[in-house]
């Protein structure tokens, strides 16, 4: 057993089920446990661009994860519009007086930064908090997106390296085959289906919420692993961080999530009420 | 008079007037201006980000921008944090099939032009139609948005032209001085506080609310100004279209107006009610 695959077992062993207490726990500290995320992502975020010399605007982009953070967990003083806003003047404002010749890049990656991490990944936090009929519905949600997608991740690798053949985007991210991806997907259903038939959800959502769900972590969750891929190659790092260890970053794991947390809880607020 | 000069002054006598008029027609008229805009606008950014290698995704740009147009004119089928999302996972999933080594540029690129085009000089609309009780003040502030920031971008000009000496921010824009920017903000001054005593917002706002907007039309509007050219600079363009031949392009014209109408759209829903 290599180093990297002790460390992984580790870092899986207590991540897994300490990810799984938090949402359980809900409340502060689901809330803490989703900042504390954003604000490893931003650092790592930086670490990322490094190698195409982008250099965010750190203070405004943790400046504007915090607003959005705060927004998203209730203590609202600020709408989207508003927050967005904040966000790209004080980056101009701060790029005007930056000695640099890549103003646009700054500007324009912070602005990215601030998106994926603090909507994206921020997502977290109001999918879990989604209450329907004064139910806080969003525990099962959660439960069942994180259990679905590391399921799809796990079965997409095992089938995908033992299996696969034909890659599907070699120059994004060599390693993924059909064999991998399709795989992942037929995961997302199976896992969804358990959690249905079950009687996980209470009786919250129908058949069809449970297949769109299941499309939504199979297959939009993939989605976000090829694009943190791509960014992470063409920056020529394995991984975006060493947080955890061999694991990768922040950004890493919750590659898919970021996707599939904040469209999760779009597709509640439309059609589980 | 040179020829730059004829047009400009063509473009002035015939552009001025147009945008009054649109702003006095107001609904579809005004609607169908700021759509316009922010159409020409979306090219410009595209020819602005050419020469330094970044290609935004038009499409999914123009989608975007035309969902926040529509959001801003109340035909909104989706909210502000649910278009981001789109925008966001659209580009990221176009470019993962492009055959392309600068990923990170086009994504963030890509939500630039959108915050830029969609939300800011979107936010030329709900302005116009903002309403208080009852009223639509959008009009009268619309007015007194298009009037002040013209003259204070022309003292600016006249007064740093001729008595400028301290530059302001060379490396930004080489022709600002001190003199300038302060001319600029006075003259905003004494504009709003001309329109506030005329009656022109027939109380709908108080003193502080004139001196508010002042401060915003005066300086903020010359953020904008100086983030343009930092960026038009960065390209290596003068001006960012030929559009409105001699004027620069519509993101020039729309330089300070970008920044200014979202804010005085915010300050009003909150102080002007």
């Amino acid at each position: 057993m290599t180093d990297t695959i002790r460390k992984r077992l580790l870092v899986t062993f207590l991540g897994v089920p300490g990810i799984l207490l938090m949402t359980w726990l809900g409340g502060y500290w689901f809330s803490l446990f989703t900042l504390c995320v954003m604000l490893i992502a931003v650092f790592e975020w930086k670490l990322l661009l490094k190698p195409i010399g982008a250099q965010p605007v750190i203070a405004v982009l943790l400046a504007g994860v915090l607003l959005q953070f705060l927004s998203f967990t209730k203590f609202a003083l600020l709408d989207q519009f508003e927050i967005l806003l904040i966000v790209g003047v004080l980056t101009a404002l701060v790029e005007i007086f930056r000695k640099t010749s890549l103003h646009t890049l700054n500007i324009s990656t912070t602005l990215l930064g601030f998106v994926w991490i603090g909507l994206f990944i921020g997502g977290l936090a109001p999918l879990r908090f989604y209450e329907a009929g004064g139910y806080q519905i969003g525990f099962e949600l959660s439960i069942a997106m994180f259990v679905t997608v590391w399921l799809c991740d796990t079965a997409a690798y095992i089938m995908g390296s033992q299996f696969g053949n034909r890659k599907i985007l070699p120059d994004v991210s060599p390693n993924k085959t059909w064999m991998g991806c399709v795989s992942g997907v037929v995961a997302a259903f199976i896992s969804m289906l358990v959690f249905y038939y079950s009687g996980f959800f209470k009786g919250f959502i129908n058949l069809r919420d449970a297949l769109m769900l299941a499309l939504i972590f199979g297959v939009l969750g993939q989605l976000g692993d090829f694009a943190e891929s791509m960014l992470k190659r063409e920056a020529g790092l394995k991984d975006t961080g060493s947080f955890l260890m061999g694991h990768g970053g922040v950004l890493d794991r919750f590659d898919s999530l970021a996707i599939t947390a904040p469209i999760t809880y779009i597709y509640a607020r439309h059609f589980i009420l």
